[in-house]
């Protein structure tokens, strides 16, 4: 039995591993922490949520812990996570701290000096499908966010595999959740019902040097990036449409074999049949990864979709987590519908 | 042509205040004040909003208004009412401050002294329907609560001119524009999206003591309500279901001439034909009350749907200034869709 | 291992029961029919449902199940009903089929002879809470409608075992889901979004009978009972506001005590602490009926919330099977989200 | 004043034109046809609509018409056209019949020889701003799509008066509305609710060879296009966000002078200051369009937004109208909200 903590644990992300970890047979929840609701059930906090009594992050106890999940805003996790592998707990982090390798690239999109840089060497980036041989040893594990997630799985059969492509334009449309709980203009329900509003486009947001990153280290001259997202009038739910302009060397059943190789037996990646196209009804309350896929003469149209809150955050962690213990790696993810 | 201020034009109130001036052939929008925003087009702050440049309200220049909406918290709108007035402006308040004649009752549901409790016996409430005769002459308006529009139309036609009944459930559901413009957790996109959420049922709303006031005007012994209100996951329109619990001496043909001796020529009062209910979909956009009604054995159910934003807000305000000032009572409030 | 089979998979409460027999640790699913979409998998039909290949209702191995989930049209569901127990198969009703015991009543409200009355006496009206000492026995159960589950849950603990009240007022709001997946003008996406719409009110609905059938079950002199369904614009999820103008001999603390003795251990009924009233958030994703109150002066308001298509349907329905079959009666029906 | 009929009264375009031609003051209704609700007010078979009593096509009084929009399915547009023509009244027709100038081509996209290809060469294809001097004298109006219309007015700046680009991608989105008024399972609530779907995506969607049509009168080597239209959950407004890699010879400064000297003085065309991207709150219940673009390194990135029932159908119907007749080109089209 894994001994589980959550850091942050009413937010978005932190209530869904609540739920998920209160759903898995091989994993016990020791702790969650929430400064602003500390002694209060989470239940009491989230309509819906599991009846979990919350403890001030100072309260909770480090030492129990097998693992500790970080649902924390980016610096305090840092922080947070070297005072726990200090204490021999291994951390799934879900911020962006440890997701760029470069102190100096996170200091120019986040602004600030890393907290922590000395750890950021050993970090994991957590695409599970990718990272699952470093995961049985990490002790720090960089979850992806939700946009490198949808995008990097789509784009990794075709990078590195196949015939060079110059670059990719990315249309990615996001459920609110994805931009947190605590409450702002931009995420009033009557600014955001009956709307659809692109934002951060051009490169602009953070995710994409994360994406640019993991390029990178798939090829030594990756495709240039173009990246677009939209806020979309639902709760929960993302949807990348990429579009590669493909040079010579690929055909449809390249494609298919090259997409088919990698992905046929994971089990929380879906490919779709021919002609059938992602949409987040493949995929929400799922950990899973639809993708399905077009060549429109020479563009080829990539969709992706995850739940954002699932794949694309805490579903995801929880499957690093399977790894890294030993796990069957689908143990708490199946059929969450 | 009447010369029109607006008093926080920020808000959905206001904005829509400013949709309706703009289009408006006898009102010219003269200013519109924003404590934040002031120096900025309203264009630029609300995407789809009319390109007013914002003042402060101290930049307002007061001495060159007819009319002045004020669509401010409660509190500050009686202040600056007090103002406008002494300086011969006249005004139609859409916050709750001159609602309630009684500057007790005000306290009690407000929490604090009634910044100009002098001013509360002139104030004409101003259901424009019933209001009307009273409205040419007054210098001070109370816009009615969203809630009580709907109700009150609804009621109207019982209380007082037929046999007496006893009481009345009001099961009453609001789009979210009616929990104003500012963020909050309850406003949250996530949280009201998917869910119906009941709140302040029984005794609690301050809309409750604005329909007991009208109703105790109209019947020395009115009857009773119990109000529930509820948030829709919609942005704009409120639907009241009415229980009424009739006594004797009511049937469906007393009903059906009640209704239609009052509103059968009113051009904001849609009476449905029988057995059709009302829905939002039958107001929204447009400044009408909808009202369907069917008796169920010995209870009258009646339904009352109104656009929460123009019959329930600014459309109702723009109605009353066409009274106020001999206009056209439908100037600048047909056609909106 | 019980074996499990689904007439009429490709519905909303057929696709649901997939969902859940699939991750049941107990029960295996033997097979899913579907007569437009037979040969097909269900996956290919419903984006994100489970891989499982559908029959005809004519393939289907009935001497293989124990136990059979109808989800068809009723009319269609005696007939199947009839030939499965012959066969030995106990049944699972969802359609309304066997919920009304009278044969009279059903063809007054179906407009049709009921095709099996001989076996209205020997059906269980499965609501669990209830039913629980019947259904071990059980060979056909009759699985409640959605709004009966909330109201029912909602009303049992005070008809029967308190002082008498007269009558109750039901403002019911039900999501989407619970018109059926055909598509018509009054499900399609625009005229429902951004709508609110009442519809069937009065006496009209055909889940009236089945609410007061229930209540003469519980009392020889039930209360009258008025109901206002209304379309809400939520895939599922289901609200009951009802008010209960209640009598001398009730206080709070009598209210508490007789919700508490009823519900306090029931592992799908969630009592909300006082002042808290129940939501869709509460519910949805769950097979839990979220159950709260207030007492306004004289009348009791109480919310009920379900999911429409879990604790209102399919979930429900599962709940009968493992207490039919033996099982934890929670098998396969905790951690949904 | 200009007398209308509308043709197809009871689909979503001609529910729009209703609201338009009653609000405005230089044309009037003279009838409204529908084959299924003849004899029915359109309010009664729509909530909201106007009250407008509906005949049969064979009562409507052709000869008392000065213009008729035609709200038909493709093929009976046509045949009506032609008859209207005879009668020497103007058609707007907002089907696709004539948007393609080429019969053959009409045939192989919509599977059916052209009911009347002798009208082809004179039918003035209608986006507005660019059609202009050709309407005063137009006896047919092919009303482009929804889609051309936002992507044509992206681009028209930019095709023909500057460098040559290669190609375009267009990521764009539509509301439900887009998908007529018919009920099918792919605009059930419970199918579109939460969800976000491509279709059509490719060279698949009959818009496609539409916009091809136009820019190939534009430039004698137009780009090429891929298009990839996606259903959003929304009842009305699309955003096409169009991708162009640009070659050398556009810098900023060119890209700002070149849509400002095309639109800054457009009525309907709201170009963004630089930064702000378009969104559907800038344009639903307005008949603009919205264009904001951001360069991104080589890739110039536009956001076109319009109300798809309004300036991408009958909102430029009326508009086409207004310059057909010689009326103010913005009449009845202001101060929608």
């Amino acid at each position: 039995m894994i001994s589980v903590g959550i850091f942050g644990a009413t937010g978005y992300t932190g209530l869904e591993l609540a739920h998920l970890i209160s759903g898995h047979s091989e994993a016990r929840l020791v702790c969650a922490t929430s400064t602003s609701h500390a002694g209060q059930s989470l239940a009491r906090v989230i309509p819906g949520a599991p009846e979990i009594e919350m403890l001030t992050p100072e309260e909770a106890p480090l030492t129990d812990l097998d693992v500790a999940f970080l649902c924390l805003p980016h610096g305090l996790s840092a922080s947070l996570a070297e005072r726990l592998i200090a204490e021999g707990v291994r951390v799934v982090d879900l911020s962006a701290d440890f997701r760029l390798r470069d102190s100096g690239l996170y200091q120019r999109w986040y602004g600030v000096a890393h907290p922590a840089p000395q750890l950021l060497e050993e970090a994991v980036y957590g695409l599970t499908e990718i990272a699952r041989p470093e995961l049985p040893e990490a002790r720090l594990v960089a979850n992806p966010g939700c946009y490198p997630t949808s995008v990097l799985l789509a784009l990794y059969p075709l990078v590195g595999s196949g015939p060079r492509f110059d670059w990719v334009i990315i249309d990615a449309k996001s459920g609110v959740s994805g931009a947190g709980r605590s409450p702002s203009q931009a995420t009033h329900f009557v600014e955001v019902a009956d709307n659809l509003k692109p934002y951060n486009v051009g490169r602009v947001h953070r995710h994409l040097p994360e994406m640019e990153q993991a390029l990178a280290g798939w090829h030594p001259d990756p495709p240039g990036l173009t990246f677009a997202p939209h806020l979309l009038p639902v709760p929960r739910g993302l949807l990348s449409t990429l579009y590669v302009p493909l040079g010579g060397g690929w055909s449809v059943s390249r494609l298919e074999s090259t997409f088919a190789r990698l992905y046929q037996d994971e089990p929380f990646i879906q490919l779709l049949p021919p002609g059938e196209l992602a949409t987040l009804r493949h995929v929400n309350h799922s950990n899973r990864c639809a993708i399905g896929w077009t060549l429109a003469e020479r563009v080829l149209v990539i969709t992706s979709a995850i739940d954002n809150l699932l794949k694309g955050a805490s579903g995801q962690a929880v499957q690093n987590m399977n790894v890294m213990f030993g796990l069957d790696e689908t143990a708490g993810l199946l059929n969450l519908h």
